[in-house]
């Protein structure tokens, strides 16, 4: 869905990645990846969406916030595989969001 | 695909977007508004991908750049009509990207 987030200044991670064929492990891990993040410190929100390319974007209330996700034991791992099996590239981009609005 | 975007910083326009039954002539235009983007000064990329909402993020050499491309004509007549016909809700963030790596 689309993220309840509060009046900027905060933070975006987007998150764009061209998988590999077949899904060794994917699903499962980015399923526990999803219900781990929304415990973190200051995470604020995760909408993903996937065609051709997959687009997944997580918001923030601080930059400490995403190096501390980026960071965790279980999310480092699950970032090894991603390397190794599920993704043939991907790119990160950090952001701060200034301003949005809404419909 | 994965936006070959230059060194940060640039701007970045997350669109989160939840539509509404049917086409109504969305394709139609959506297909118009990826050819009509290219063209505009200081357009840098655009990403895109659709699974339960839709995600669209366009990359910006300047906010100049994405004001412009806001208020041109053809774009602002697609802006009248998704909020008429194809939308049931979306959120427009406008972000400064700081970071980026790849993989």
């Amino acid at each position: 869905m689309i993220s309840k987030t509060p009046v900027p200044p905060y933070y975006a991670v987007i998150f764009t990645s061209l998988r590999t064929d077949g899904d060794h492990g994917y699903d499962k891990t980015a399923n526990r990846m999803v219900e781990l993040v929304q415990k973190q410190k200051g995470f604020l929100g995760l909408e993903t969406a996937r065609s051709e390319i997959g687009i997944t974007v997580s918001y923030w209330k601080t930059l400490e916030a995403i190096q501390e996700w980026k960071n965790n034991l279980e999310h480092l791992t699950a970032q090894k595989s991603g390397k190794e099996k599920w993704y043939a590239a991907y790119k990160i981009r950090i952001c701060k969001v200034e301003r949005d609005y809404e419909f």
